[in-house]
């Protein structure tokens, strides 16, 4: 009898550890392959950057609440802010689209007004795409290729001890918002009169539904002198991101409780939704801010930029991950990717 | 009201024009945006080409028939196919799998065992991917990014009158594949008793199961000195993929009914499918060769090839895209792409 082990039982990251063993690269132009935000490609002049993500309808988002428009820009969004994780430039995307026969043409409509103005805000060319008819909703693949200068590329696997770290703009605001959003969905479904309750909600719901990839911090970094380390996007959580971060380098982390940079909507809406604003911050994903690390003589030169805030720096115990709480003391950081349902 | 358009009132390639409506591209370094087999990107010392496809359990694969070590085989040759078509060498690929929780992690390993093997013979890395959880069933969205010397490259809309029209390999065991083994599977769901009766049509069955890209036409072309003056990959049908070149370069064209070169594995299943071998040809898709336009000066370098067929010329009269049958009557060539079910 054949042997059948269920996926959920390595959970995503084992899925892809298993995945990825055995997998080399051989050629010359492949500088580094699976393991970072986007694989990197000598271009002789500079590096290319290639990276690709799946948004599926039931899965990654819910129509119910989120409307095309937004949908075509959140996608291009989180592609772009994975070159911008690289400390790259967007240059082009490939947006593969599958529809069943529940979409109208203007439904396309939307969802390419959305792709479009995202391309244009994010000075990327959309150059071409698959589409198809689907069975089970609207699926999208977006593939981006940015460039970036030889010695200004940042990896993953680079922090060193005694690195400082930094994350650009707030964390958890959009996790916050999804909550919100599906609360109301629950509400309406029991009672379609019920008008949806967002007043004064309006950054956290934007935060999930139209979010920015930080390219701006990028270019302030440059303009700056700064090199991060190291940086990741954070986009399945600060939890998660800073675990990956550390494994790669073989490095520790404390952060500080009393650092995390959360928003005043964000705190109103944790404690309306009774979830813990920390938690948000450390385990809600969709962010799409920068986590990056900086060498200590370089810290003056971003000091003062209010988009960038340090929350804790590197060790060399990289056994030992943790947040320093506001009660001085140290719990260990933990996260979790999705599970095969 | 709001104004609802059934997407199959436009078909595939009528959405495909709404959706390229006004995307024009901005960045220098864009030099082919939509429209062809894969972007084409300056590197400066290069062009970089770029693709992404869609492979969607029960749109574009049954896996009642289809063994998943294959489809991993499949995906990759249908990538490399795209930069094959532009005369281009494929380097590295981004596979974006989302499986639902009847895959189990065997099947996993089977998919991948197919994909690893494909990337060992294209001589391409594996250099990332998506994993998310589906809803329903398996899907792939497969990148590739590929090189091409500046002078080397094919595009579609450079076909000239005059030109010779020459079509790697042989066309229509894709698809004759595909209603064998379509068939095999009816047989089997009404007596789970009876055994396939796929012997001596091993050739026809590899070509829908395990299509090799043509990169080795790419190599002899490039052995002879012949650049091809236009190319597409025959991923639609001949028919359909004709019908692109020609419009795109502004030419027609005629081929001849007697130069289609057609296996006679091809021959017989089409006997016995009831099918016309002719029809197979032209509208079958999923051959993966290549189809390609030289001028007539660089005929006598590729004529003696057997794996260069030629099956006709262009023409100045872009209204006229005609296939001269074997009884001396010309008839139009037509195609059609998916329509939304």
């Amino acid at each position: 009898m054949e042997t059948r082990t269920e996926i959920s039982s390595l959970g995503e990251f084992g899925l892809i550890k298993r995945i990825n063993e055995g997998v080399s690269t051989q050629l010359p132009d492949t500088v580094k392959g699976i393991g970072d935000d986007a694989a990197v490609i000598d271009n002789g002049e500079d590096f290319g950057l290639l990276s690709s993500d799946f948004f599926l309808e039931g899965v990654h988002f819910d129509l119910t609440f989120f409307p095309l428009k937004h949908l075509g820009y959140k996608v291009i969004a989180a592609a772009v802010s994975d070159i911008a994780a690289m400390n790259g430039i967007p240059r082009q995307v490939i947006v593969n689209v599958a529809l069943s026969n529940r979409f109208s043409v203007e439904a396309v409509d939307e969802l390419y007004l959305g792709i479009k103005t995202a391309c244009r805000d994010f000075n990327v060319d959309l150059t071409g795409g698959d589409t198809a008819s689907s069975r089970t909703g609207l699926l999208i693949s977006v593939s981006v290729l940015g460039r970036v200068k030889k010695d200004r590329i940042a990896y993953r696997n680079t922090a060193k001890p005694n690195d400082l770290l930094c994350v650009s703009g707030d964390l958890g605001g959009a996790y916050l918002g999804l909550q919100l959003l599906e609360r109301e969905k629950q509400v309406f479904l029991v009672n379609p009169q019920m008008q949806p309750e967002l007043d004064g909600k309006d950054y956290v719901i934007q935060r999930q539904l139209r979010p920015e990839a930080r390219m701006d911090v990028v270019y302030e970094l440059e303009e700056a002198g700064v090199i991060p380390t190291a940086m990741i996007d954070v986009s399945d959580g600060l939890a998660s991101d800073l675990l990956h971060l550390c494994a790669q380098s073989g490095v520790g982390a404390v952060i500080f409780e009393d650092r995390l940079p959360i928003d005043d909507q964000s705190f109103l809406a944790a404690s309306e939704l009774n979830i813990g604003a920390i938690t948000a911050a450390l385990n809600g994903g969709e962010d799409y801010e920068l986590l990056f690390t900086v060498s200590q003589s370089d810290y003056e030169k971003i000091r003062n930029n209010p988009k960038i805030t340090f929350i804790g720096y590197m060790t060399d115990n990289k056994e030992e991950v943790v947040l320093h709480t506001k009660s001085d003391n140290r719990v260990p950081v933990t996260a979790q990717g999705w599970s095969n349902v």
